[in-house]
């Protein structure tokens, strides 16, 4: 390093940085412990009772206990900002996602991306990036695999577009039930519903069935920088308000998945029982969240499955809101174009307990 | 469940839905660790030793540990809200707490309550409900026992009222020092005042002593959010600032349990040695305390009590305020009305050293 | 004690209280554990690799993981607060700090200070104590010793000025590279420069090199507050805005230590691989940070050092600001004054890679 010159060490990659079938490291592994359970928990209001009991995970078969997926997918997708999606202009979707194994207190994780497809916009200033990114365990096990695409500034907006060979793959609007990976040992035979929150289990849901989670949460800006920074994520619009002060939106953005954690956590009433997460099927961040804002979420049941013979499964959508009840369901219209209080529809597959 | 028709999955219990006599079991069972012991210290400011380090309290003969009874307190009691206060209009008292165990970190628990009083009020739209609430470990064990009582609607006022023969029984207004537990192993013995921050032990206090606890804690919303979720609670007037706007008060009210815990913190200022509870004889929350408030606190010694050779009781009346000093003691006046300031009038027996 | 007397515990020290050579034991031990270190990432943004995960501290030699030095550092300075700096003006500089052992998780804590330096101000109003601050664990090792003085009111202006002989000692400007503990254990033969998020080491840097840390960080009320009570600091100046809205400055200050913790979490950018700080050399608080302002630093490499086969040194200048970013490394002016955006100016010792 020149001493005359300037060190600027996190500018991050533009569009034009990533090749397709890079793999890029992420740094900075990260042990998880019961700490991030309870942190978990106080920045969410996460009630699912496999990630809150040591004695409930085990009564399921999960010995050592089990931090929440989606836990796990914060922690995953925060080491692959500062190599993705530091020059992001939009995160714009999720697909492919599967929870392969249980992640157990004192488990450390490590990530990594491979870019999948490059496509560069018409505008020839920015372009979506592919990648496929996981996550692994200290045993060098994926324990999360899931695809996500960003649109991407470029620096220089004559750098050349890349070929249509760079296009990305098909990608699956779903998983299907039989891609699911059952964590191992699970087992819901002796399934407490009195201490899990509800009685309901796969047999008492149905396709086309929807469910208004009633609860609102109000989210600050302490919370969702002390949760977002619990998953080293680094991009910046989530923390600095002198610098969001000339952006579009004139103040921080939350982080989308603590719209997703949010949105989960309220869905314990009514899917108390849905929640080990097996799939993230689709995801879009439809609109932003702000501090002060309050979210409230409802459901609906896209898909059920039986996976073993105590395991069903669980295909929901979740739609969540800002500064709206979701009585009346809020969703898109038949042209397509959401409710303007809609900011996320997430479509993940769950675990849920069989009727004996 | 019917797919045309809406699941509101919490609506929670109204007053005639309750029955005397029953047991609620209450869902989500919680293992606490030394991370809700580092929460609870970084939410409250508590700085007991006993809690604080675990070599501290193995010095006192709690092998393994100990949590903050009021931590356990919070969670058991958090537990409770969405059988027992999800529809309340206040939460009127407590009574008869015994803390019965020394909960330590990595045990689990799990609450249930047994309603034990109902009595509609005369304008027939809302009732007070009784219930007795117990929390148990994970072999089953009670580690704490209270009463509580809270105003709750009525769906229907046109429901009938409960008999005289559900009227609530007849409360102790104070525990008898031979009623407390003293948590297994408890010995004074070797106690070391300098690190306990305090040379006063049970000989130094007497009746009627009070005691200014100087200090001011102002609590931000994001503050009583993480730790009313850290505790599992779920009543709405905490987190929901879209539906509170259009409530009385027109936004959040902080969790009762954050007034006492910042009480209880307030307090280590002259009772640095009291930071054991064992019991609760009785609490009142005299006004609700709202976000941007600065909290203070001030004690007086109600009884003393020799409980084995080198353990002594105190029983303190804790009372706090909002948004003003304590040092001339704000309290109520001849004919019983409360000082404005006042938010907490709370009673509770504490262990302390004795003299050698 | 009298009942009719009011019992103030928590005065705290005034100046003329101090005498030389006296050893205060400070209250209330803490075991650290892996919940403090998650909280301390949550609460800063910290992300060096060895004190993130627990394989990666033990790939370089660290059995058992390691807290993040700084942690250790606010911990036994928040217990210095109550005996020492309660009272105090302000906090006026940090010398010869060295860092004696890693403190792993699990380790408990307790801190004791020496002063050894009295001198009073012109005005008689004031004075300035210096004490030598050592943190130790359970085994009775020190772990952390540092000298600190603050600016102190004095009770009574009238009260005698300390002699001459009770001046303070002539301090190391900075401590030489000779005189750092390296931890026990410590060996980068093995460093995983990918994990650790950058390639950069010992031979990358040269002195007078100044690196930008480009990211901003907006710090809440409930962010500072939460940290400073996890470090059980109690210094009424951080946490009673009613009480500060008579101040000199109309509210809460924010304790340094937040600006320390987050110029460093922010100096991962361009010195990822320098998170294991030795010594502290030099340290000054130039003007406060508030709630709401934007953080941003810059570093320049004052030294360089080998330390073993594997190991370097950095000595690192922190510069950090509040609502200003540092692309053109604000800093004081040739007569001495610090641009007025500059809050904080610290000098450490890092250990680094060497390249192999």
């Amino acid at each position: 390093m020149d001493t005359t010159t300037t060190h600027r060490p996190a500018a991050g990659r533009f569009f034009e940085d990533f090749r397709v079938g890079e793999t890029l490291i992420h740094a900075t592994p990260r042990t998880l412990t019961d700490a991030d359970a309870a942190l978990y928990i106080a920045l969410t209001g996460a009630r699912h009772a496999p990630f809150s009991a040591r004695t409930f995970a085990e009564s399921i078969g999960l010995a050592g206990g089990m931090l929440d997926p989606l836990l796990v997918f914060h922690v995953v997708f925060g080491k692959s900002v500062p190599d993705v999606s530091l020059n992001a202009v939009a995160n714009l979707g999720y697909a492919e996602g599967r929870f392969l194994r249980a992640v157990r207190p004192g488990d450390t994780l490590r990530a990594q991306s491979t870019v999948i497809g490059l496509k560069e916009n018409s505008n020839r200033t920015t372009g979506v990036v592919h990648v496929r990114t996981r996550g692994l365990d200290q045993h060098d096990r994926t324990v999360l695999d899931y695809v996500r695409w960003v649109m991407v500034n470029k620096r220089d907006p004559a750098a050349p577009a890349p070929g249509p060979e760079a296009a990305p793959p098909r990608l699956a609007p779903a998983l299907a039930a039989a891609d699911l990976a059952v964590p191992e040992g699970l087992d819901f035979a002796s399934h407490d519903d009195a201490l899990s929150g509800s009685p309901l289990r796969l047999e008492d849901y149905s396709v086309g069935q929807r469910i208004d989670h009633v609860d609102g949460m109000t989210v600050e800006e302490a919370e969702h920088q002390i949760a977002t920074r619990l998953y080293q994520n680094t991009a910046r619009v989530h923390f600095d308000a002198l610098g969001q002060a000339s952006s579009r939106f004139g103040r921080r953005l939350i982080y989308g998945g603590v719209a997703i954690s949010t949105a989960r956590a309220l869905s314990f009433n009514g899917l108390a029982n849905a929640g080990i997460v097996l799939g993230l099927n689709a995801g879009r961040h439809v609109a932003p969240l702000f501090a002060g804002d309050t979210v409230h979420a409802w459901s609906e049941i896209l898909e059920t499955a039986v996976l073993a013979p105590s395991v069903g499964a669980l295909r929901v959508r979740h739609v969540a809101t800002r500064n709206r009840p979701c009585a009346d369901f809020p969703d898109r219209d038949p042209a397509g174009a959401y409710d303007p209080a809609v900011i996320l529809d997430l479509d993940l597959w769950c675990a849920i307990p069989r009727r004996g």
